[in-house]
Parts: C-alpha cells; structure tokens; sequence
C-alpha cells in the first residue's frame, strides 16, 4: 500500500483566496470587463508592416514585379481588419477603465476613421524608413551591405516600430503604441517612448540599453550609441505629491548630433546644439552650444599595482 | 554527368570526436543520467501564476464573476501538477549532480510539501504585486494608466518572477528559481537574483540593465531606474584562491530610496539610507546616510569648438 | 439599416502608393532577388549546435550511452544540410546584392567546402566552451553548478553562440554570423561582434549591455560584467567623408583581465595588460600597464539633506 500523500497543496482553499483577493480590491484584474486589446493581435500587425515596409527580407522572399501587388494587397487588406478591431478595443477599454461610458459604436466608427489615416501615412514612414537603413550604413564601418542591416540590426527594428507607434500615439490611439513599443524594447533592449519626435536619418548602434523619454524632440541625422539615455531630471509634483504628467521633461537634441555610448542626458530645457557631440559616459544636466562637444576631462583614474595576496579579498575600488 | 562534390562534410568523423569530447570530460554533458527540469514546463508555471496574478490581462480575457472560479480552478489544479513534476526533477537532479544519492520517493514527497507551501503564498504574493503595479503607476508620469503597466512595463513583469523565484529560493527549491530568473533578465533586461530580499511598492523604470545581486536587501518603496547596479566590490578568496559563497556581498537599500539611472551601488557593507537619493551615473561604494541625496559634481567636462578637418579622423575624447 | 462606414481605409491607394515606393527606390526591399538566407533556418542551425555542444541539455533530455551516437548522428546530419542550405544563400545573396555576377555552382561548392570545414571544428569549439562553463563557475559566487550556468547563464549563451559565429566569419561566410550574434544579443543583451578575436576561458557575468567591437582582441581567463563596452573612439572618414571600413578601432585585452560594471574601453590602440582591473564604470581611452588596475577615485559627489517642501519639485542634480 502506498504512503499517504505529505501535506498535498490545498487546492480548494487556493482558489477561494485568490478569488477573495480579485474581490477585495478592483486593481490589476480584468473581470467583469468588456474590452481589452490582444497583444498577439497587436504584434502581428507590427509583423504585417515589416513586410510591407522591407519586402522580401520579412515574410515571403520570392517575391517578384507580378505578385508583389497581390502579396501587398493582401497584407495591407489583413493589417486593416486587425488595425480596426485593436484601435476599437484600444478606445473602448481605455473609455472602460477610466470609468467613462464606453460607446461602441463611436469607438467602431472612430477606429474605422484611425486605420484609414494611418494606412494612408505608410509610405510616408517607409520614405524615413529608407533614410534610417541608409544613415545605419553611413554611420557604421562594420557594416557590410544595407540586407545586413535590416536582418540584423536592432536599432532599425527599434526605429521602425518607433515610428509606427509614433504614428498611432499621434493619432490619440491608446495603449496600442505601448504594446508595440515595449515589444520592439524586449527584442532590441531600446526602450523609445511613442511620443517622443524624432527626425530623419537616425541611427542607433548596438540599441541595448538605449532609452528615449515621452517629450523628447530628436532633430535630423541624429546618432545615439548603446546604453544612451535622454531622460528626466525630475518629476514635478503637485501640492497633494503626486506626479504632474503632460510636461516637457526630456531633452531637446537638434540637427547631427552624436551621443556616444552609455551618456546620460537629462532634463526638459536642456538642448544639444546643432553638430555637437556628447563624448561616452558623459552625463549632462545643462544644455551644450551648437557645434561643440563635450567629453569626460581625463578621468581622474588610480592606477595600481596589483599585489593582492592570495587568499585575500581583492583590494576594493 | 554531375561533377563530384567538393570535399563534403565527413559526417562520421564529426560524430565520433563529439561522441570522444562528451567521454573524455563529465562536463558540459547531461548523458547516462536520468534527471533534469524542464525548462519549457518551468516557463509554464511563470504563465499561469501571470494568469492568476493578473486575471483577465493574461491568457483568457472574457472572465465573469461566474466563471472566474473555474477558470482559477483549472489553472491552480494544472499548476501544482507542473510544480510538483518540476520541483522533483530539481531536486533530484541537484543531487545527481552533486554526487549525493538520489532518493527519488523522498524528493517526491519534499516536491509535493513545497508545491503546496508555495500555492498556498499565492495569495500573499499577489497582494504585493498589486502595491507594486500601483507603485509604477504612482512613480511614472509617462503610465495613463494601470492596464498599460500591466501590459506593457517590463519592471513589473521583472518584479512578478522575481516574486515568485524568490518565494521558491526561500523553500530551498534548486535550479527552477534561476531558470525563471533568466527568463524574466532575457524579455526585461532586468536581472534581479531570486535570492535578494525586497519590500513592498518597489518600481523600477525601463529596467534594461538592472542587476540586483543575490545578498542585496532592499525596503519598502524603493525605486530603480534603468542600468543601476546594486552589485558586489570584489568577490571574496580562500586560501587556494577559491570563490567564497554565501556572504552578504551586494547593498542595502532602505525604505523609500530612489537610485536613478545608470548608477552603479557596490558592496555588502554599503546602506542608502532611509528616503536617500542617488543620482544617475553615480558610483558609490560607500553608505549614505539617510535622506540624503548624493549626485555627480557637475562634471568636469571638456568643451571644445568641433572642427573637424574633412578626411581626419573625428577628434578623440 | 446601418450607418455608412466613416472615411474606411482606401485599401488600393495605399497600396499603389507603396508599389510606387518599392519602384522609386531599390534600397530597403527584395524584390526580384533570387536570394536571400533564411533566418529562421540559421536559428535552427544554432538551436541543434546548443543541442551538439551541450547534450542532455537542449533538446532531448534522456540521453545514455548507447542512444547518443544515433541522436548526435541525425543532428550532424540535419546540420550539414541546413548549413549547406544557407552558406550558399548567403553567399549568392552577397554577390547579389554587390552586383557581382551570382554563380550558383561556384556558391553550391564553395558552401559544400566551408559547411565541412566548420563541421570539423565543431569538438574544438565545445572544447573551448567547456572551458567557459567552468571559468563561469569559478567566476561566480553565486553559481550553485555547473548545471545552472548551463541552463540559467545568459553570458553563457552569448559566448557559445560568438564562438560559432566567429568560426563562420573567420571562413568568409557573408551575413549568417552577423544573423546568429543578432539572435544571442536580443536573447542575452550581450553585442559580441563575430569579428572580435577571444580566448579561452572568458567569462561575462549578467550581459547586459556589454558591447565587444569587431576588431577587439580578447586574451584567455578575461571577466567582462555587465553594460561593459569594447569599443571605438572614432570612426576614421576618407577625403569624401565616408567612413573607412576594415581597421583596427577596438581594443586589445590581454590574458587575465577583468573589467568591472559599465566600464567603457575604447580605442584600437587601447591595451588592458596582462592581469590589470579596470573598476566598475571607468572610462578608458589610454592602454592599462600589465598587473595595474584602475579605478575611479573617491566619485566627488555632493551630498546634501533632502528637505523636498511638499508641492515643490524635487531638487535637481
């Protein structure tokens, strides 16, 4: 005869607390709720434009000057039907948790009117598409050819969803151009907040780390290493301490400016002129003038001897 | 007639001095033994615990007030059978490969004990995961609201398995709790140890780069920002220049601390203190004293007209 | 009866509009091409080497002495043909995409020869990897077994998958090492370029962020830790401003360096000598004496009491 089972999990009693916890407090549950966006849904839309934004290298590769159309037509037709039910899902969830009166049928049309304006805009983002492939190749010496770069280069995968959810954020689409943009995040390590504005020819090399906060303005040919961050200073607060959102927090960087790796610039009213250059590791508080660069002094270093005896800890820095 | 191929792989060759290189060293090698975790199974159980920490976010979205208890029925019931499948496979592989005698029943019998210790925290866990969504919330100016956070920041997903791993690392369960650890560090880029301690209300921010090492303690309400370090000054040697585990070797952070981006923390002696503010970029090896704020001079930088001569090299910094 | 649709998506537009992109320009599409490697199918490539290098486990877990040869048998033999698949793709895609005159017989040869070469270096490789495996577990306190670093160590997987991709590279095989190291950086955060030299035994804890430069050159028993970047001050430019590929820009490591957390080293001139220590976050441009190590000083912080008044920002720094 087998033992007696050692203390086995209570299931019954599991299941009646956590359903008592969904029941205590509203927060981070989504019961008795109609509308949610699905993320799945939501990805494969960003997978749909890759393949009408870089043809041939996401998605079929066969392709040639008498299918093309077809394939096209049949991308963008599938990318509609999604884009029209997430944005309504979007709106009538974001009407849902705010608590205002969730009009189906005004998210139904609204969404309708979002998809349309937004197709319309795709050649518009491949024309900047094409200027980022090409300033990745300007700007890298380790890159061989532009198919190189756009099977392989996170920054341009950054970038291009970037500029979609840039483009829907635009739009006063909820949640959608979070979703897309945290996904570009978990795959390229560069976190780009939809708001932001960023002009043509950019580039990001090797992307992880990289972040670029909700109000930053980035101007033309722009280039930002690994580890880069333009963030916030601080977060203003209102007299009950809670944080003031809507303000300009983040940086402004002009016209062919290169931020090397792992510099950290901060703050709404600081401005990196026009050609100036902010030097790896560098981190800046104040604006820096038009066509100057800023770098570390040399680092005040202590150098050495290395004569750790064995079985000591190594010596501390 | 087809030419003769040009010296194709020689197969056989390649297949016996792998088969040689897996005889000739035990390492590296999971051959002629009969126990190792899943890891897709592993990965398993962190889905369904998002689903009933976040019901209705992850997995089935159209749950009701009747059929939420089916559904959290059917996921706990299908949790404990993974959990206790896996925890033994830990266990017993952990003594496989230390060299102790695998008791297969009593690895069983601890399996099952623990699977129901753990289910039965859930509801623990998740209260603290719902101060943590709202920290987010509360610290973030850019979040609109909790259904974003809970579907798009990767601090959170990254906090929820570090619960988790670090409810099953104080059981004493081997391996499982790393293997979630990874997973959460490759889809956050945040790498926090399941063995650090951390209080309630904790946020971190972009969380690319953050590494919280194994012996850090940290309080209630403290906030990370992207690329901070609370890590280790030096690892400690014994007398045959050996690794020495198990001492505290990373930080303490007090309640209501916040250290921002980028900043690295080091040592097991160090303490931010209570309410104190590191700022970004800084390194610190030394305590600060509670509610005090500690923050890069301004930096001493080099500024300089850019003139680059066209065809010299960029001038260095 | 329903409402008319509001302003729906004019579907054909939009897709004539980006027919008449794909038309206007060739960049950024594969139209009409002939060849072009599939990634997917390169992933699987590195998923049956994990599976060669690290039997037991990846892939099938129940391994023992006597199935083992028919399992590593089919799994070379899948591989052989994959890589012979793919080499050649990639190499008639070069040629594509250069303009040269693709010649397939010549690429289908050719890619016979490399993919039999490789194959034969495949015990070399897991040779060195072993060595790994073991240089992370002496590397780190926290490393309970070797099975964890196996499983669990990101740093680990980022090596393993350098190590074939330079073997790849240092064959002439156009785009599939550049395709790998993308699929280990999104997975670990580590950017190794396939280009970079490294010896045994190399260890990066926690990977994130760590950038390590085409032309870096990498002696045995280095320690890299996380968001540590190898890289170049400047990118040389020819009289017509373009950069100038194929120079040596990265630095040289010597045998039994270690460098800290969010150091950057930068320069092809730059050297670490032998057994030096840069510390945590020190920014490097000049070459390191063998035995020395350098750190930051004491960080010249300013550090005063926090007294926010409620309602005000917090205080800048």
């Amino acid at each position: 005869m087998s033992q007696p089972p050692a203390s086995p999990a209570d299931v019954p009693a599991v299941v009646a607390a956590l359903l008592a916890s969904y029941r205590a407090d509203s927060r981070a549950q989504h019961i008795d709720k109609r509308f949610l966006p699905s993320r799945e849904e939501i990805i494969e839309c960003v997978q749909i434009l890759l393949q009408l934004f870089y043809p041939g290298y996401y998605g079929r590769q066969d392709l040639d000057g008498a299918s093309v159309e077809y394939h096209v037509g049949v991308l963008v037709t599938t990318l509609r039907d999604k884009l029209e039910r997430q944005i309504e899902n979007c709106m009538c969830c974001s009407d849902e948790s705010t608590g205002s009166r969730t009009d189906v049928p005004r998210c139904q049309r609204r969404s309708r009117e979002l998809t349309g304006t937004f197709l319309a805009r795709l050649p518009e983002i491949r024309r900047l598409l094409v200027l980022d492939v090409q300033a990745a190749f300007d700007g890298d010496p380790a890159a061989k050819n532009l198919d190189e770069i756009i099977l392989a280069y996170p920054g341009l995968l950054a970038i291009t969803v970037y500029r979609v959810a840039h483009e829907l954020h635009g739009l006063g689409v909820p949640l959608m151009p979070r979703i897309m943009s945290e996904w570009a995040h978990a795959h390229t390590g560069a976190d780009i907040h939809p708001g932001a504005n960023i002009g043509e020819s950019f580039f990001i090399d090797h992307a992880t780390g990289v972040v670029v906060g909700e109000t930053s303005d980035i101007g033309a040919r722009v280039k930002l290493y690994q580890g880069v961050t333009l963030g916030a200073i601080s977060h203003p607060r209102d007299a009950e301490g809670r944080v003031v959102r809507g303000q300009k927090r983040h940086p402004s960087v002009e016209d062919d400016v290169t931020v090397y790796a792992n510099a950290t610039v901060l703050g709404g009213a600081t401005v990196l002129g026009k050609g100036s250059i902010v030097g790896g590791s560098v981190f800046v508080t104040k604006s820096v003038p038009a066509g100057n660069r800023v770098a570390l002094e040399a680092p005040r270093l202590r150098v050495a001897h290395e004569a750790a005896p064995s079985g000591a800890a190594e010596p501390e820095f």
